[in-house]
């Protein structure tokens, strides 16, 4: 009997065709993110049962740019890098489950295919958008530097409407480049059932953080933030009421697989 | 206790954020196909089991482009067309379960990530990928008609490589476009799971066709097919050994859930 | 002496390489259109010397969706149609010069390489952008008809930004589709000089129109605009005061050079 | 009478339109570059007369990867970075004219609007492409660092075709990262005339080179490079015969405006 290999489609006789190689997946690259907080009612209603609202500061809200380089084990795509690079924007909120707290991405548009299944796969509510993020680079003067008076920006948007657009000017190093996304993610995985009417054939709360993580120092600074209206995105709901800080970051990554709380 | 609802991701409180309305789903299209034979056991070998190679002409191979608009049953999308159209090119073979011939989509590539998606959830391999199909326009000099003498080409690429282009001069009326996608698609969903070495999350084999189809004549023409190599995408490995013949079409389908054969 | 050859960069000893060919060009699309009335200033505004603003109606303008697959003489574009196939979104208004009404696009942004330079050539100020225009279809559910109720719609961004949105739903056959852009071209063809503060090495008032054109019937239907602002775009600045008319045609055009009005 | 204002399409009358502001452009981003020895009668035959052949080495290509981070005086484009960055890969070669001996940019494919446009006014033959090249990173798997044993690969393709592909693994500092590329800018500005036969509406030779240049170490390394045929894309005529170095370098760069040596 025939066998098919590849960890995820298209699974054939050599295995090649997977869009994705098998964890560990690493991941290069520049992090900008502004912290603020929302309405927590806001937050509340993006938690399914039986997560609850973080016990502290329940509507804090990390909205986070990330330009990233990111491969397999063997590394291939970093030399056909159009299978390597890719963009993505993302909201984090924290919650509660077990008498733990987690982060958990409550929107996220990447520009890539691998990016949008892989965290099909972490149980990221992945879409496709355009992403774009300034670049700190050490000549000339189309770039900022990393250090104090830097001026970073980010923008999103999805079928062609901005739906947020941030800045953050460098004031000076801080001990973190915030607290939101700093926790374990807890994420569903679901995919509905083919049968109309059935439940979901797949029903997970997963639990899942880097396997390593190695950086530059975390910056901080001024920020704004402006998030805008679509029929189909709601990023704008998460409303800002006031924006808590500015961050910038240079990290390496690992990600290694995670564990199932529970299925259903 | 909050509710989140959401065919798809993200499901948040409002549910208009899902990247997929739930079915059923309306397409309107044109589809041009090129079949061939290839060595059978090239498409043997990306049967899993239980599933068997089809009885007659095994090594059939269907590759099919279509340039489709789609929405919902609302039909939102209709308004605001960059989230309803897309194209796509996929490669069709057949194979037997439980006693039936079933038709399955080996290898597919799409241009937005709603298309993608929703193939995720039909068990369709899908990836990102470029694909270009010429069409037919009642005036003026750049565009083919649909009769005898139109020829029409579609080309595919994914990664910045060019994977297949095939031509279809059409001669006259047929009574089908084809044989090879004419049968309920037998499909695996599949997903891995979040805990390394653990098996598949989700597995299933799922049987679904088109809830209705209506359409205009189907023609039949002269076909010419490339494939090409790619170190990540495997359609030249149906090799093309003998041209069966090139069809167009335009349809109109609704795809309204399926139904699953077993899960594991 | 060795000469290279091509109409257009790059010029190469094969003459293979040219982005376009020479003309004639020829285009098959569908074209969608709303006319309406802004203030006759912010039209005047846009006309340097010596046009002058039309003698009737100098506030009318057409906003002007078009799906076009387009080729040179010899047709090849239309087997690799990712050479053929592009999309535009363009504002007319109209001028007088030397006792003549004229169409001059004020506006316009397109999809692909090709049609920018091809604009370039012809004195449209043309840009990328994002285009998507509902397309009819015979059948199916995801796709008006043309006659009656179809309802179209087109959208246009640029740099991430939604920059205008229409609706078109028909209601009957109308003798033409609309008079904004009516007229033969009044075009500037401009390119600055390498020098600073020189005059442009380039500065031509051009005329031409199509050299043939064919269609189906014009359809009129009940408009609706709407026009956002962006930080580096004025269609907005053109508001909309009155709508005069929705528009949609299918038409077979060839285009075949123009005249020079004068040069500096 | 109205003036328009804007240093390219679209004029308006607040100039704030336009697809480029003036010059002075800069320009922070890193290179990657291939030299290698060609037939010198396929650098000759893109030499249009009076430009003659380099006295030495006449054979002699770059090919060149490059990831910018570009703005106008004012540098309002790093804070909507998609107007700020691009990538680019072209080929240099060199000749001789009036003594002097220049580079000359051969092919080039960009991949924003602002990008290509700026190049016709440069004189560069830029297409649209799809590029990518390694990027460097101090931190994680997913990138290599800028030293001994780096290694970094570019792409290319156009109209969804792969053109070229280059890798250099970095071995040490050199003086210098290559020195096809290190002259003054020959090119040509051509726009052809509106009137069918007619010849050329501009047809000048300009010089032009960086108003000011600053950079990290040059690093060499070695190159492997493969260039791939495509029916409207050249560079494989450039065929690969001895690869001269390959070098990777990051740099700052200021361009203002260049000198017409003749027009006609």
């Amino acid at each position: 009997m025939p066998d098919v290999s590849g960890f995820f489609y298209p699974r054939t006789a050599t295995g090649r065709s997977s869009l994705l190689p098998p964890p560990p997946w690493h991941y290069s690259g520049d992090l900008l993110t502004v912290e603020y907080r929302t309405d927590p009612e806001r937050v509340a209603e993006l938690l399914p049962g039986p997560l609850e609202p973080a016990p502290d500061d329940p509507g804090a809200v990390a909205l986070i740019w990330a330009d990233w380089q990111s491969c397999g084990e063997a590394g291939d795509e970093l030399l056909d890098p159009v299978r390597a690079q890719y963009r993505e924007c993302f909201a984090v909120v924290r919650c509660a489950f077990d008498g733990q707290v987690y982060s958990r991405c409550a929107y996220i548009w990447v520009d890539t295919d691998f990016a949008l299944v892989r965290g099909l796969h972490q149980g990221y509510p992945k879409k496709l958008g355009s992403i774009h993020q300034t670049r700190s680079h050490p000549f000339g003067r189309a770039a900022p530097r990393i250090g104090p008076g830097g001026r970073f920006a980010g923008t999103l948007a999805a079928a062609d409407r901005r739906l947020a657009q941030a800045t953050v000017t460098l004031t000076g190093q801080v001990p973190a480049a915030g607290f939101v996304n700093a926790h374990p993610m807890a994420h569903h995985r679901w995919m509905p059932s083919i049968e109309k009417g059935a439940p979901d054939a797949l029903d997970e709360l997963v639990r899942s953080r880097s396997a390593s993580v190695e950086g530059g120092p975390a910056w901080g600074g001024e920020a704004t933030l402006e998030l805008f209206e679509s029929p189909t995105e709601e990023p704008a709901r998460l409303e800002v009421r006031e924006i808590l800080g500015g961050y910038y970051q240079q990290v390496g990554v690992t990600w290694d697989g995670g564990k199932v709380l529970y299925s259903s």
